[in-house]
Parts: C-alpha cells; structure tokens; sequence
C-alpha cells in the first residue's frame, strides 16, 4: 500500500468520505446522512467518525492528510468557515483545529466548488490542461478557477462566484440585490422557473422536467434551453476574453441537457470572443460528476506533499 | 552603481527606451521617433540602437537584461510577435532573437497592457498587493492580471482582453463582430462618439472634449460619463465576481474624468457584486501614467533574477 489521502465531501443531505490512492483510485468510500443543523460540534465528530472509518479500512498505507471541501466561504489561513448558507452557526467555527485535534493529521479546508474544479483537473477531464474554470450549475452556479494547476483564491477565498456575473443588465432581479445574473438565467433553477411560467399543462418542479419535455420534441421547452445556453455563452465569454484559458467545464444536473443548450451557448461565445473564435479554446463536459469535490479535496494535501518535496529537491 | 535593467516601450509615434534600477528609480531614458511602416528590421535596429544608447549613458552597473512592452500578442516562449494591428509585417518575426543577437544580453518581450499591470505592481498603485487587474482606457480598452506577483498569461497571450467582455448583449456593435463590447461603450473612443451623437453646438473630436464640457457644467457631457461609469461598472461586477482581487486599476486618458465617471461606475459595481459590497475591495486610479508599461517592461528580468535566486537559496 503507497501513501493516499481522504477526501471529505459535506454534501446536501451527506457526509462522504474517501481514501484515494496518489494515483487518484478510489480505496474506501463511506456516505453517511447528516444533520448540520445538529450544529458545528456534532457535525465535526460525524465528520472525524466518516474519516476514521475510511482509515482503519485502509490497510497500512502512509495517510498524507485530509482535504475538506465545504459549501461556503473558507478562511484557508486560519481553517474557518467565514460564511455559508448551508452550515449554520459554522461562521468563524474553528473547524479545521477541532478536527486536527482530534485525529492529529494536517486537514485542509477549501471551498467545495474549488475543490471539484481541483478534482476535475487532476483526474477528470482537465489533466491535459494547467488552467481551467469549471462552472457548476445547480441551486445557484458556483464555480472555481485553477491557475498552474493550482486553486485561485482571490483576497477572501470567493473568487469563481460566476453565478454573479452579470449577463443581462436589466434582467432577472436576483437575491443579491442584482439584476440579470447568470444564475437567474442559466441555473437549474432558472431552467425550473422558466418552465413554470411556460404553462405546459402540467406541472413542472425541475429542470428535469423541462428537460424531459425537451426530449419529447416540445419546442417551448428547447427555447428554454435556448435561452439558458445564450445566457451562458454571454458568461463564457467574458471569461474567456479577461482569463485566456484552455479549458472551460460544465457540471450539474442540467449537463444531460448538453444537446439542447450547447448550440445557442456556442453562437454565442463564437459571436462574443474574438479569442474563443480563434484559438482552440474548449468548452466540455465535466467528468468526475458528484465525485469531483470529493477527489479534489482529497488531492490537496497530496498537492501540498508535492509541492514541498518539489523545493526540497 | 548597483544592478540594473532596461525596459523598452513601443508607444505609437515614440519608442522610447529607460534603464531602472532595482528599486525602480529611472537611472537613464530615451525617446525617439519610430516608424513601424519601416518594416521590422528597420524598427529592431531602432530599438538595439536606443538600448545602446541608454547602457552607454549607465556608469558600470550590472545589466540584468532587457524587457520589452509589445502592443499585440505575444508568444512569449518563441519571443514572436504573433498579431499586432500596430505593427504592419511583424507577425512571426523573431523580435526577440534579433534583438539578442545584436546586444548579447536576455530580451524578455511582453505584451504592453501586462507590462504596465507588472509595473503598477511593482511600484505603482498596487505595491500592497499581490493580485490586481489593470484596465486601461484608451482607443479601445485593454489591460492586464497580475496573480502572485506575477502577470497571467492565458493559453495564448490573451487574457486581460477586458475591452471585449460584453456589459450590454445588444449593445453597440463591434469591430470584432460582438455586440455591446466594453470598449464601445467606456473607451476614450466611445466617449468621443457619444459626444458626436449629443449635437453639443461644436465640434468633438476627442473624450477629452467632452470632459471640458463637462467640467463646464454641461449636463448632457455629464450623462455620457454616466453612461460609461455604468458600464464600466457593470464589468468591474463581473471581474469582481470571478476573481475576487483586492485591487482593480483604471489608467489612460479619460482618467482626469473620475469624478464624472467614478459614482455610476461604482453604484453599479456595489449592486452587481456582493463580494464588492462585503469586503474591502479597491477601484482606484493607476498610479504611473504613460510610464507603467516601460517600467513594467524593466522589471521584467529584475523578476526573473529575483525567481531564480529564491529557488537556489
């Protein structure tokens, strides 16, 4: 057994945890349900629990560490959660500490999107790259930049906030006092809404459903999809144009409606990047699915080993 | 007469030519004439020569190396001009490679708008931080990224094309085929056309026309510098949100006009970003004027002696 490390992945409604080979195979996996609004101490014990049990399943090999990828604004200096939506009464939790005290081995905190960008450069579908942003569109769209093959931060950990760019100056009001967000034109739940103003004669609750109308030829359901794909193109674009990179990834539910989105979404940023048009910049599906935050997380502290045995060489 | 370096700025009508210390202080500079019609050889000789001339001025200190500041892209590993609409039959010229050949001593070139990011870093506006965008208002508006110290290059020398995100997706249509492109609606070009459009009851030929309208107490030259604060804003929001940096630049000529542009630029930035609004995040004036690509240029290989030595002590 060589050296691996375990990823930890606070899901919506799970807890997983995974031992990872360097070699980025999956060794052990556990999932358990949790419960953040048990508050932050509970959920730090369900958390060293799901890492312990991952461990003592590994047979003898060098643990490296332990990544940790959380839905929220991390303070990767000091290991704290500064914000999140989805982790009551976590902000300014020492979380990081509380879990290191307890299992003596170095964690990593990162923000979850971050980390499945990480993920997906490693071992999914951006290894040929150094550079990459991956957009995630769910609830909302969250996203992360990798830059030589390492995370961009940005001064307080919130850089790849893509769901907040604008795309139509005027356009849907959005939660955070904006109008015409990405999120509120691109996300799932935006594909959701637009279905629900559609009147389909029938009821619609997600982009799922949206989708499945797609599948069966309505074309007021493809126009949604449409829409959303001109939305993202208008992003993408501009992303292209300040970042210059490579290799732009999608993940979320709504990737199985690629065929639908893609064409608008492609016109689009041909249309709106010069760069786009003239270079072999991609656009391309994410590979690792659910598993990228989870893999990403696992890979910082073998990163973090690389990177130092890298100087001491 | 401690180590220093030259760096070279291939401005419109001038070339002009500056050895710098490494503590920034301008030790020598000369400014001549240049005619890019002349084809590249003619031009290279003109740069060796003015480069010459500066050394020659400089008593006994050690030359670390040469920068160049380029407007166009730039394959930086080959040293080719790849695409300049500023310098006629330079594409695929070996600039770099002439240049060295001539003088004997490493020649960095790099993409002007970078350069003066790299300079307003180094001892410009941005000396407290290590991540800043540079936008520069101009003829069409570029810019630069600076990430750990360091420009960020994209896959082809392209990023920082700011001047081609779209603020407005039916917006004024651009030369590059897009609609709504920054640069048509915040250059110095752009202002200039707004003011045509006003009928002001006398000739506009430039922005700063309008802003000595406007200083005037015009209220119609007011609202063109409204306009273009707002759309300004709106792709400061988006940089904001994708990369999350403590520090945003505005340099070029229509920057005597803050005080017209600046309140719409940032009610915009305030409403369109929350991570603008949340935290301490810095839109502000560059510092170096004309200068901060030529001194971006020197710093160049004053960097890169500064990389090396970190790696062999």
């Amino acid at each position: 057994m060589g050296p691996y490390s375990i990823g930890v992945d606070l899901g919506g409604t799970n807890l997983r945890a995974a031992a990872v080979g360097e070699d980025g195979k999956v060794l052990e996996r556990v999932s358990v349900p949790v419960n953040y609004h048990a508050g932050p101490l509970q959920v730090v014990n369900e958390i060293v629990e799901a890492i312990r049990k991952v461990r003592d399943r590994v047979d003898r090999g060098l643990l490296r560490g332990v990544g940790i990828g959380v839905p929220g604004f991390i303070d990767i200096e000091a290991g704290l959660v500064i914000g999140s939506a989805n982790l009551p009464g976590f902000n300014n939790f020492p979380v990081r500490d509380e879990i290191q005290k307890d299992l003596g081995i170095p964690i990593i905190l990162e923000n979850d999107a971050n980390a499945a960008a990480l993920g997906e450069k490693w071992i999914g579908a951006g290894q040929d790259v150094k550079d990459l942003i991956l957009l995630t569109l769910g609830t909302g769209i969250g996203g992360g930049v990798i830059t030589d093959g390492k995370i961009l931060h940005g001064s307080h950990g919130m850089a790849g906030e893509f769901g907040h760019m604008t795309v139509f100056p005027d356009g849907n009001p959005c939660g955070c006092g904006n109008n015409g967000c990405l999120e509120k034109h691109a996300s799932a739940t935006a594909i959701a809404a637009m279905g629900r103003m559609m009147h389909f004669g029938q009821e619609i609750n997600t982009a799922e459903d949206v989708y499945l109308l797609a599948v069966a030829g309505n074309e007021r359901a493809c126009r949604i999809f449409e829409a959303m794909g001109r939305a993202l193109g208008i992003a993408l674009a501009s992303l292209i144009n300040a970042f210059n990179f490579p290799l732009y990834l999608l993940s979320g539910g709504p990737l199985p409606a690629w065929n639908f989105f893609a064409p608008s979404m492609l016109a689009e940023v041909r249309k709106r990047s010069f760069t786009f048009a003239r270079t072999g910049t991609r656009i391309e599906k994410a590979l690792l699915g659910a598993d990228a935050g989870l893999l990403g997380a696992a890979y910082l502290p073998l990163q973090q080993t690389q990177a130092r045995e890298a100087v001491t060489q």
